[in-house]
């Protein structure tokens, strides 16, 4: 009988050239592909619910992947993580309805960006390390502006294939920390490197170059350009991706 | 005038043989006085408050050297922050009275010990992964044993040339966490390895193999083999070195 496997997944994005696949490249969908196909016997094609970027980590990734192999969950997870690179670890492996898509099923990923003031010699790949405090309060004020159904065709890289550029924003969360800012941004779905983007400007605005409004006026430009820079890949996280939950 | 300078230090102890210099190695000490030698313009040698061994990180190492250059604190530390490698910070520095040295003047010494259960991506090299949770209660029972002063050549390694093995110890606290154990000591001062002898000693303590009285047994009889293995270096941090405050 086939099978739909879920697994989720925490990795540190700093040696991968991103999730998906691509020639010669070290990728987290590649090595994981790799790990499962040998342990399984057969090829196997997971698919992941985001496509996280060269640099970027996840805390709690989701794919799943389908095979005819009746082997026991806690062996697939236990196997993994004996197989599995340091730098990727299976957090839960669970059976799912043969509909379950890790990405079509999705309605919500959120992402969590971690800034710090203070420069780290622990941590230093997983924060982004600005000299300087920022202003929270105009960050909160733009923040609330990207909340809801927009266009984000301003923060989405020119090369991004996606015909429908509109996302819900549900959430768009600054907490204040005593050595930096954590941004937490959930969305139903998101375009590429639209996180780095917001958060790019954001800083923006907390560093007093923009003000807040500025973020209307990017979004209706619906042009890369009027945006900030984007923030660097390794202070940016995955961290959770949620799916309606099958009724009992 | 001639000025002692203090420094508080976080290092990744990763990517070093520990905090001593050594011929050919990539040490904490040899990389911080190069970066002083040539920030300073004439030799610098830096005295740290302990040792660590390689593999083993700080939070908050102390380090203190003498130099006639007037450079203000300020501009010693922003300089440090942008020449040292991105594996060594400076978290602080102050200048001190001349009789101040960062090892003879130490009254304390604090180590952690991070012990985790789940097998982690991120910050996989700062923590021991253990399978199998820990009885709690049967270590902390352990790690009282080791309270006030004894001799502790049962958890220094056979090389250490130190005549006088007693030490101290003001703290010996075990916190249960979610996902593991944190092990926090506290001494007067550490024998070479002892951290690790201990901790190694309470985790056999914690899976059932020896009996918390084990502790005191081991201490009496003065023989490296008496204690249970080292734990690995990577879980272990020099946290805090506290020296008595001048008065004003």
């Amino acid at each position: 009988m086939q099978r739909n496997i879920r697994l989720r997944l925490e990795y540190d994005g700093t040696d991968f050239k991103g999730w998906q696949v691509q020639p010669d490249q070290r990728t987290v969908q590649g090595t994981l592909e790799t790990c499962l196909t040998s342990l399984l016997g057969h090829p196997i094609r997971a698919i992941g619910a985001g496509r996280t970027d060269a640099g970027v980590h996840a805390l709690g990734q989701v794919a799943n992947f389908s095979t005819f192999n009746p082997l026991p969950l806690k062996r697939i997870g236990a196997a993994l993580n004996s197989t599995l690179p340091p730098d990727v670890a299976v957090l839960d492996v669970d059976e799912v309805p043969p509909t379950f898509h890790a990405r079509r099923s999705a309605r919500r990923r959120t992402y969590l960006y971690r800034i710090v003031y203070r420069r780290r010699a622990i941590g230093r790949g997983q924060a982004w390390y600005l000299r300087g405090r920022l202003n929270i309060d105009t960050m909160r004020s733009a923040a609330t502006r990207t909340l809801g159904y927009h266009d984000f065709t301003s923060f989405c890289v020119a090369s991004s294939e996606k015909e429908n550029r509109s996302c819900r924003v549900f959430l768009c969360m600054l907490a204040c920390l005593k050595d930096g800012v954590h941004v937490e941004i959930s969305a139903d779905r998101f375009l590429r490197s639209m996180v780095r983007g917001i958060v790019g400007t954001l800083v923006q605005v907390g560093r007093g170059r923009r003000a807040p409004d500025a973020m209307d006026t990017i979004l209706q430009a619906r042009d890369r350009q009027y945006a900030g820079p984007n923030a660097p890949p390794h202070g940016l996280f995955l961290k959770e991706v949620t799916y309606e939950e099958p009724e009992e």
